[in-house]
């Protein structure tokens, strides 16, 4: 890894996660090396496009060679600190939070939903085991459960309130699930996920 | 618009869902004009970016004069096939399913949602209005209902062959939930929603 790290685009850090899942596979079916060819065909991108993403970090393979598959899944884990764990909570308990909550994903790669928060308690006080807290407790929780990441599944009107909020606790990065781009300070991250985005991209390609 | 527009990058059609989103932000401020620098700023990316990705398209300015908002979102709508409305049914209804439908802003934008599906069918049969059928019925439903996009959350072990059996059926565009990578055919879209993906790419910048 060289230091030029700092200036990679979010583009290419955008499909590193893409690359780790393609390898992951690859490497449970026993393959051991792959060539920018072969990767590129199975992500649809040229081999060009490949090599040139992993340049951002050093030299990955050598010429001719192919990549090593168990070398480059560690170098892009380790880039990407998906070594660790990373402590994580709910903010809206709706039919889209409880999914988010039961959705055993987050846990296996290392996502710890620790607590979730809501305007209103349910009689049940836990999902899946995860204790559920009034909104006005969650600079308190964020703290003391060192909390990094923020999961927003409020309505879209409440979304910026409550991702100002958890911003102010200490969180470091948003996952937003409401329809809305909030204003977000630049020492902190967030990923939008937003279903009318994609479908207003792929309606594009739906009268072709 | 000029006949280039069939070799657009994916990344491009991708983009412009949101500037769709801002300049009617931006129109709702009661705004007539915007210069490439402005819509940059307020997309956190160069004025050279937006030029150039409009580019494709033809003339959307003159230099100088910035773009006409109406005339730019009328043109970006004609383009992403958003003055239609598109029949969509999702497929599964655990938790992830009921909150899409019950998620107001799928209709708000013309993706319409006549249908759903799932192995077994709640006492209730209907979620928000939607019927809930067997999935055995899907071909059925879809060809009668004219169904172009099929938004699949059922578990990621059940998606491939959920996909595969919509895409038969005569479904165009695929929105998927399941954190798999579906295999496509050339003819038809797919957009896949994955936090997990977004999430490792969020893990690169906690650390910073």
């Amino acid at each position: 890894m060289n230091n030029t790290e700092q200036d990679i685009p979010d583009i290419v850090i955008n499909r590193l996660p893409l690359y780790v899942r393609t390898l992951n596979d690859l490497k449970s079916m026993n393959q051991t090396t792959i060539s920018s060819e072969h990767l590129g065909h199975l992500l649809q991108t040229t081999p060009a496009q490949i090599r040139k993403d992993f340049s951002h970090f050093g030299k990955f393979g050598k010429q001719g060679k192919g990549y090593n598959i168990d070398y480059l899944l560690e170098e892009l884990r380790e880039i990407l600190n998906l070594n660790k764990s990373w402590n994580s909570c709910v903010v809206g308990v709706g039919k889209l939070g409880q999914a988010v909550i039961n959705y055993q994903g987050f846990k296996d790669e290392g996502y710890l939903i620790k607590v979730a928060f809501d305007i209103s308690i349910p009689k049940t006080k836990t999902i899946s085991d995860i204790e559920i807290r009034s909104i006005s407790d969650m600079n308190q929780y964020i703290k003391t459960l060192d909390i990094k990441i923020g999961i927003v599944t409020v309505p879209a009107i409440d979304a910026q309130g409550v991702i100002d909020r958890l911003i102010q606790s200490g969180v470091k990065g948003i996952l937003n699930y409401a329809p809305m781009k909030p204003i977000i300070p630049k020492n902190v991250s967030c990923m939008n996920i937003d279903p009318i985005l994609s479908l207003q991209s792929m309606s594009y390609y739906l009268d072709k």
